[in-house]
């Protein structure tokens, strides 16, 4: 049985504390949050107790392992309190908001070897590491095309979408890790951004982009990222090889249709969003998180996964300001 | 090129008429029908002349052969004077409205050896066609069970089901030659017939029913009718194997779908009827005929196989409204 | 939090075990069976203790409530043990072997009043409930014909077969009582039954059946059973109205398919086995029935729809031994 | 009865040679190709005579029309002969190899008004223009995000590969109409090309691609382009707009879908090549041509819209060399 702390008691912290719950190798102990009431409330529903003070949780010797579900700005500060308490840590994406924040923390890490794993949940959804597999196994032979379809159901409130960090660093990040998790080393990033929603535009921020990515492989990723989509959460993936291809569908709540005698086989809306369509993703993450701290060995996705994504999320950021392909890390 | 009669104006005659006009192989030369009107609009949309004498077409040293699409009752006599006549002939099912008919039938056939082919439109279909193909490749092993899914778009008028012979000689007949198309010889058979529609139950007919067939090898084929469906056609077949299954699914005009807010993927509605629906099998029937016109061999589907279809249909008629399972041919 | 006994270590026990651990509302106390080992076992995996007398439950006054597993001949015994030691029971199906045991039952229980909820946990699949939902809501207009495939993996073991009470009570009781939830009460059975294991008919038992259902409302519900399905647990339904069609399809582990040169979009095999196909439908099951023991009123499934299952069970086996429709409760 | 001449022997020749072959309305009269041979054999199969002196159909006062699948380089030349000759034309894709071959012909066409339809025949496809209809009548809203998938089953040979005037004029020219045709005019072209196989590499071509268009209204199209594809002639639309989304789905020669113990619903490749797969496409496509030719009217698309595809082809191959986004016409 692992105990953990939580940093962070918002939206994704929830999602943690809810994963925890469920896992019967964890136990929640300190849900650390600075809004006392926030912290309280997550740790009365899903176990341990809330505090303000995030050395309650550094200082505590009986906790194994952090979840780092802060704000952006925070994780890089968190990663290096928990190495240097010796606690493994879970951090949520992106794992800062600029590389130079990276630089940072390779640099206070040095000398500590800690275990930090970077939250990519969507490597651990049952569909998309089922693609994997099989393309590992060589089903579909040399890889050379490859499409990333990621639309939320509806964009975050503009209050958010200002601290946000912007749609590349935190959407796409996702799409980055997802294309590197599948394609390995990323050579070019050209972005195609929209403005569709005047409210996002006015927040200098995008709210739907094409993204292409070169693989030093040769082959190439489409990431079609949009804020919003009518039918719901549109997560597929399509991995095209010589010969052959793999398909990630959308996920509904059952398998039901229904024909009437203007339609047929109308299926019901894609899963609403990231708690429910990625809930078997987020319990797997953890699992092999516990293993990793248990049992030792190297977390995947590292840190550096985490800085590659950001990288790419900057080159992005780049490609759609000064409209050219753009060398990712230059 | 083949030079063609057609008997009978009506409905199915519009198919063949369309069907013999589209192939190149083919032509119409004669339509007869006692209704002169009828015989010409036809003949004068997809060629040669309208008769209201059937001699003209008996007596014609041109016609090499008949398609025989007249009113039941009609079929026997026509396709006695086809043989007399030395025309071959395809003709539309059932046989006759009784086995005694088809008695008949094979005593004034003796000795004539004529090449008489069933219209059974559906064992063409190329998606049924393909699922017996890959049946008979072993590719699901040993046959258990076959599930024919039969509805009609919506039921014919009264007057029709008044002539109609009745839902099993009229309608599942196709389902009775399917399943020997696939299952072979049938054991027994056993009826639960339904009256859902008042009209046609005042008409001393069923118009749904599910019909189950006993075959000698042990499998069994499940036939589910309905004279109406909301959504169109809806013509499926399954047929599980002891390893695996294959399956034929409903045709849409497009392979459009549409998803909004409230439903994804939704598909049009199944092709509206037979027209539209088997128009490639009776493309593939013709050419079958033709064919087997041209260089000779046994038609198949046969007059024994419309005879077989025939007693399937007095037999399921019988369990029907005896309420129990009963023999074939007793 | 409610406190359950477990009666039963076997494979449904197993299930429900799972079940109640993952359940926050309920905790595992005690585990009877008359083998220890299995007893603790189970106890050992998912809580509580392993007893071997079964008094450590009734006499128990901290446990609530009971889960009943155990063999159904001591179905009857063990829920008028639960009523008279006021403990609410959760009963595996078959309520009983036959239709007299119920008698005695109903006999027993008079004047208790008890909470029994009967365990047909298919009434509470996500896809099936959402069928049944938009079924009442009107979505399809009046219904005419149901089709439940109901196919498992691969057949028990012949000593289980044996002791089973035959295919219509151990497997086909699921699906009479599904055709019950869709259509209310049932009028006539027929049964087409079928051997195609040689081991199974040594036993005296069928391995495939089709059974069709008359509905007091007219509707007809057919039921395609088998005891072996290569590709896995079958279980789809398909409810025809007079406007439209409701269709619950396969479940598979991931979404993902595979296409190659020879084919296209194929998918992963079904969900092998109810313990993962209906580990939701066990999950919501079980809150069912907490909050109706928590919060009164009236269990569904109540033991009368167990009654009327096994009637058709019954009914079921003398229509495939008669070859003839049987009227239920006759 | 129109009367045709057709220019060019080759594959695409053959294409329309056989849809005129199968159109009640239709005569196919002349067939020119400089190699008398082809032309005497495509004449044999679908009729008419061949020749080897294009004059034969110009000044052949009996032919009302011609179909110019002739070599690109030849577009512009029997373009300028049919309208001087007054014989309305249907034009192959591209129009020209270059844009200033397009300005000739603007200039040769002044004062001659003559009916002229360029051949995308992609347009007509019925699928792809019930999901053009279904936009049209604002059943997504304004449309957002528009993605083509079109992959060939195989590379033409390199001999093809080296006349061809590259991917972008010779294969992506369909998705640039399809582009236009559903987003009107557009504005950026930024393409990714890829080179997989060497072959074409050492022809100086690429044989894959990513393209994205960003159209006047804010939509943007992304075409994903290969030369190969394992699975058939991969060809699908999806148009998300923002209140619902349109997809068209790949075609197979049946509706059959096997499933064994290792798969279920496993599906036949698409159709393996734009004969079969835009047979449809093509006969539409005459049909409004032979419709426009009697009754009059602006034929669409038009040379502009030939002009406009070729300038897309033009900045995408432009955009390829130079790695930039390119603004189309500059």
């Amino acid at each position: 049985m692992l105990k953990f702390g939580l940093l962070g008691a918002g939206r994704i912290g929830h999602v943690h504390a809810k994963t925890l719950a469920a896992n019967p190798d964890a136990s929640l102990e300190v849900v650390f949050d600075i809004r006392q009431e926030a912290a309280d409330e997550l740790a009365k529903e899903y176990g341990g107790r809330g505090v303000t003070d995030e050395k309650e949780i550094w200082d505590n010797p009986d906790i194994d392992a952090v979840i780092i579900g802060s704000p952006t700005p925070l994780h890089v500060p968190h990663i290096i309190a928990a190495a240097k308490s010796g606690k493994a840590a879970l951090c949520e994406k992106p794992v800062a908001m600029e590389t130079a924040k990276v630089e940072e923390l390779r640099e206070a890490l040095k000398g500590l070897d800690p275990t930090v794993m970077m939250g990519f949940n969507r490597r651990f959804d049952p569909s998309f590491a089922r693609v994997k597999e099989l393309m590992d196994k060589g089903e579909i032979g040399k890889v050379e095309q490859v499409t990333i379809i990621s639309r939320d159901p509806a964009a975050p409130p503009a209050d958010y979408i200002k601290v946000s960090g912007g749609i590349f660093k935190d959407m796409t990040i996702h799409d980055f890790d997802m294309a590197r998790f599948l394609l390995g080393d990323i050579d070019t990033v050209t972005t195609i951004p929209q403005n569709l929603d005047p409210e996002i535009a006015a927040c200098n921020d995008y709210d739907a982009a094409v993204i292409v990515l070169t693989a030093k492989s040769g082959a190439v990723a489409t990431i079609i990222n949009n804020r919003h989509c009518a039918t719901g959460y549109d997560q597929r993936l399509e991995v095209t090889g010589h010969d052959g291809q793999l398909n990630a569908d959308n996920q509904r709540p059952t398998t039901v249709s229904l024909s009437k005698d203007s339609y047929s086989l109308s299926r019901e809306p894609y899963l609403d969003f990231f708690l429910t369509r990625y809930a078997d993703a987020y319990a797997a993450e953890l699992n092999q998180f516990i293993s990793i701290v248990k049992e030792g060995g190297k977390p995947t996705p590292s840190i550096e996964d985490g800085a590659q994504a950001l990288l790419l999320a900057e080159a992005a950021e780049k490609s759609a300001r000064e409209q050219r392909p753009v060398k990712v890390g230059q």
